[in-house]
């Protein structure tokens, strides 16, 4: 591979060259800054045969380095060797990030190159902003350093690029949409005027598919089609790849007035349109934390725009009766296929080979047996004893663990159906575990519950709420440094916002009201290094309560139906009310999935769901 | 009176026509926005007879009006009538707020005049920006109303005004301040310099004590000298009437080069020091939620200014060891009073006559005879039955309540001493209460002592802990509208900030980690209108716990030990969990109070604190 990768480097340097450029830079991403990415995108991986799923390469003329996180150092070393790739522990002491080692090495007058379609606005910025101007020394103050973002040298050298994924999209009826198209286009176009803006630019990818009541299948895991919008007052012009567009799509986008253009035009589209040709403010509404630093480049030179949130954030957030009524048949099919997966893996494991790899493929074969499957909504995490402690850990084929029956396994895992989303994580009991490891889990749960009980005021965010799920471990001194809760797409992505449970404050955070018809994750867990990790996670939505003279207050309602493995419960680190929000669980666990059970496995979840 | 008010306004007009003033406005502040205004700056009451806490007179050239809010309504008409003057009942539907009735009211080219000192920064800017460009209709984008910021006309016309208060301070000596004002300035000067700026302008009264290790008395219930300080990197302005420096004072400033200053100078000050002298930026800190309106104005107009938080603030915040010492003393023997205070009402209640008045000067007379003692912390809120529904009830001799031997009694009270700051809350049962009331009391205990017990990771702020006082009551459907505690202040405001607990997010609003050494208030409580209140408060200490590789943990002393009423708590609202931390309070509370009490009072004391 190392004779490779350095033959890549070369051509790559000598188009460099041609176009005068000194340091070339490729980031991890789509044009859409989505979670995952496909093929045609994996330029990074091409270049330096690093396959992680976060990096940058940077690239100059004699030299080149990669940046990654602490998941990936071992993985980066291993891959990197002998490509003459000098690795960047990404926060480790001493290690620069790539604006200061940018600032640090070029010389005045020297360009960056990079290909801004894969940079978030964000980050542009931000490197601009180091970049441009760079004090170094005294009296070097205007030091400038050129970016040019339109370099996609890439497509050039890269010989047998995957092309650009372009599969059909669907319309989704409105008997699983639940709102037409023109109700949600009315909405968002008084969104746009209140912000005073004039236009939307969106390039958020589930937005768009809510908007437009379609689904694709451009990105894994993500039902999705690579495409661009943009809302005027009276019409919103679509860009899409020819190839995605049905019969079907196309009826129904003209009943909407969406006009449709070929996906590769959005720049020439933006260059070129008369933003003064209306009655409006001609500015465009832009969230800046979701389009590309290309677009905002070719926007800003070209007419005002406002900086705020797409409104189809907030609106697909808060999800209608229709999708939420759907939501709650597809959780109690999604939640009886894993509970048959933990009833079979509790009578195999140790009498049949299992493992982790093996594990995650049956619990996956058991999903696609559900009506309306269409995809997993992320690889499914399956980890056995001490890679359950590594929060992202990817089991691989020949070096996974195989199970054995003792110890802890956790599995976190879910599906897209037509019917929504899933997400969910159990931490399941294989055989003898430690009263260290009872502990942590039983006062997993004892959080997981408390927040799911929480009845609160409207007008509370995730940060008044996290300490209910994780009180019961920082009683302990133990935390889990990720948030407690994100939000969840319905036939969309398994991460979206705004809304989220988080506790950590930081200057200028953005956080979300939450309200009613929100549905979002619940997952306190514990990773202890080397030994175990438990996560308990079940999918709530938020719900209307009482309205009184002292405000709405809202509650969850639980979409997730899975036992919690009684076998590591100890009592003794709960309270009477613990126990008895466990036992009403349980009782809702049999009443809502037994029904998709065999008569064996029915009696087994009887068994376990049993009041304590 | 009537007559009276009608004259004092004819001739406030008459200086209005001679200045050429159209509209004058009279906040209710001093120049320093403290909580309590000293008789010289009761102008608003002057002109219009009307002698709440809060409200502005507005005066036209033939029609006056007063804003006042909820808590005031009655009071202002019945002291309002026949004065002439409009009420103008805040929040109410279809009552402007001030700056948009002057917008409606005001014309083009018309003067607003006003003592630009009594207004904070914050207010006056939002008038300005409200005032000095509004648009009126088409095409009249820019009408402009003048604003004339300093026009103390008040003081021209006021016969008998009271001189501004002026007591001699006292300096602190090290063993009660705990740090030298050379140390404090060092650690200032650096935080200045942090920001960016040269100087600091302070106005905030406590602050400016804390820096300077003295204590006034010119604020009811505020320990502090009418001042301002302005801080240079070699020397700090003080602006102090003559009356209050004394011989010791004066040389402690000396050795700290600390140049003292006529107050009545800051704004000739401001108007002629060099800025641009020293080595630095130039420009000036300022807090400009704390500084006046005038202040700011009168610096901004001369040199650049840096808007941030006053570093003292923060600084103050956190007590140090000595000043821990003392109040954990102080707050001892300020419970011990308490104790007896509700032992003697327990005993006499129904015996003899006690009214809501008495019953507070018999608890403050109490709290006369602990060593140290200045003045009390606020005015002793005493109200009986639905009174204590009014969080800031007044009781006022002759209109106040008897108590009887039944219901619910609230003290809410605090004293200054030289070892600190005190303020205590309890509900009283006096006879015979319903199981309701018993209901509320038990919440507010167990949500209380909920967040007393909280340990929490670093990098928690008030709002992350809120829910833990608040969740027992919004289980049952009721909240109170105010935040749950407030910073304390060390022989300083009762109020500080910049810490509290509170829950309600609101875009761009403040908030601040919690530090170890922070003292805060925790005072949940149920309020219902025409029935009765409940509030329990404790004051607690933020202290450093475990730190390991999850990070550093902190939890929460108690600084107040007065036994909660056993005789309103149901059992079956709590948890195991929630009758260990009262009964573990209990104890404590025996065992840091008896000493201070007499034979009786201990025996009535162990009873009450038993554990249930």
């Amino acid at each position: 591979m190392d004779g490779v990768i350095k033959q890549r480097l070369a051509a790559l340097r000598r188009e460099m060259e041609k176009v005068g450029i000194d340091y070339y830079m490729i980031p991890t991403s789509d044009f859409h800054n989505s979670e995952y990415v496909d093929d045609h995108f994996k330029a990074r991986e091409y270049f330096s045969g690093f396959t992680g799923s976060n990096g940058t390469l940077l690239v100059g003329k004699e030299w080149a380095g990669l940046w990654t996180d602490g998941r990936y150092f071992i993985q980066a070393e291993k891959e990197l060797e002998g490509s003459g790739i000098t690795l960047y522990r990404m926060q480790e002491e001493g290690v620069p990030e790539i604006p200061d080692f940018l600032c640090e090495t070029m010389k005045e007058g020297q360009t960056l190159g990079f290909d801004g379609r894969t940079l978030s606005c964000t980050e542009g910025r931000k490197l601009e902003k180091k970049l441009e101007k760079t004090p170094k020394g005294d009296g070097d103050a205007d030091r400038r350093i050129v970016m040019k973002f339109d370099a996609d040298l890439t497509g050039r050298v890269w010989e047998g690029r995957p092309g650009l994924p372009g599969h059909p999209v669907t319309v989704l009826p409105e008997e699983v949409s639940g709102r037409s198209t023109a109700d949600k286009l009315k909405e968002v176009r008084e969104k746009i005027a209140e912000a005073g803006a004039e236009y939307l630019l969106l390039s958020k990818l589930d937005d768009l598919m809510w908007l437009l009541n379609i689904r694709g299948n451009d990105v894994e895991c993500n039902p999705v089609a690579l495409s661009y919008g943009f809302i005027t007052p009276q019409e919103m012009y679509f860009f899409i790849q020819q190839s995605e567009v049905t019969a079907g799509f196309e009826a129904y986008a003209s009943e909407n007035r969406i006009i449709l253009k070929p996906y590769e035009e959005i720049m020439e589209f933006l260059e070129q349109f008369d933003y003064a040709s209306g009655e409006g403010t001609g500015k465009v509404l832009v969230d800046e934390g979701s389009i590309s630093y290309a677009l905002y480049k070719t926007l800003t030179g070209r007419t005002g725009h406002v900086a705020g949130e797409n409104p189809t954030e907030r609106l697909k957030a808060v999800k209608n009766e229709t999708e939420l009524a759907r939501m709650e048949e597809v959780y109690r099919k999604d939640s009886a296929a894993l509970i048959r997966f933990i009833y079979w893996l509790k009578q195999n494991v140790g009498k049949q080979e299992i493992t982790e790899v093996s594990a995650a493929e049956y619990l996956d074969s058991l999903r696609r047996n559900i009506d309306g499957f269409l995809e997993l909504s992320f690889p499914t995490i399956s980890a056995y004893k001490e890679n359950a402690a590594m929060m992202h850990y990817e089991a691989v084929e020949g070096s996974c663990k195989t199970l054995a029956p003792e110890g802890l396994y956790l599995v976190d895992s879910g599906g897209q159906y037509m019917g929504g989303t899933t997400d969910v994580t159990r931490t399941v009991v294989l055989g003898d575990i430690t009263d260290e490891m009872k502990m942590h889990f039983t006062l997993t749960a004892v959080g997981m519950l408390q927040l799911t009980d929480a009845k609160f005021l409207h007008g509370c965010t995730g940060r008044n709420l996290d300490i209910l799920a994780r009180q019961p471990l920082w009683n302990i001194g133990i935390d889990y440094k990720c948030g407690t809760g994100h939000g969840i797409g319905y036939i969309l992505n398994v991460h979206e916002g705004p809304q989220n449970i988080r506790w950590r404050f930081s200057d200028g955070m953005k956080e979300a009201v939450l309200e009613a018809g929100m549905v979002i994750s619940n997952e306190p867990g514990v990773y202890r290094e080397g030994s175990h990790g438990i996560r308990t996670e079940n999918i709530l939505v938020v719900r209307n309560g009482e309205k009184n003279g002292d405000g709405q207050f809202l509650y969850f309602d639980t979409l997730t139906y899975v036992p919690i493995d009684r076998d590591a419960i100890d009592l003794k680190y709960m309270q009477p009310a613990d126990v008895g929000r466990l036992n009403r669980y349980h009782a809702a666990v049999y009443e809502k999935t037994s029904e998709y059970l065999n008569e064996e496995e029915r009696k087994w979840l009887a068994e376990v769901t049993a009041p304590l």
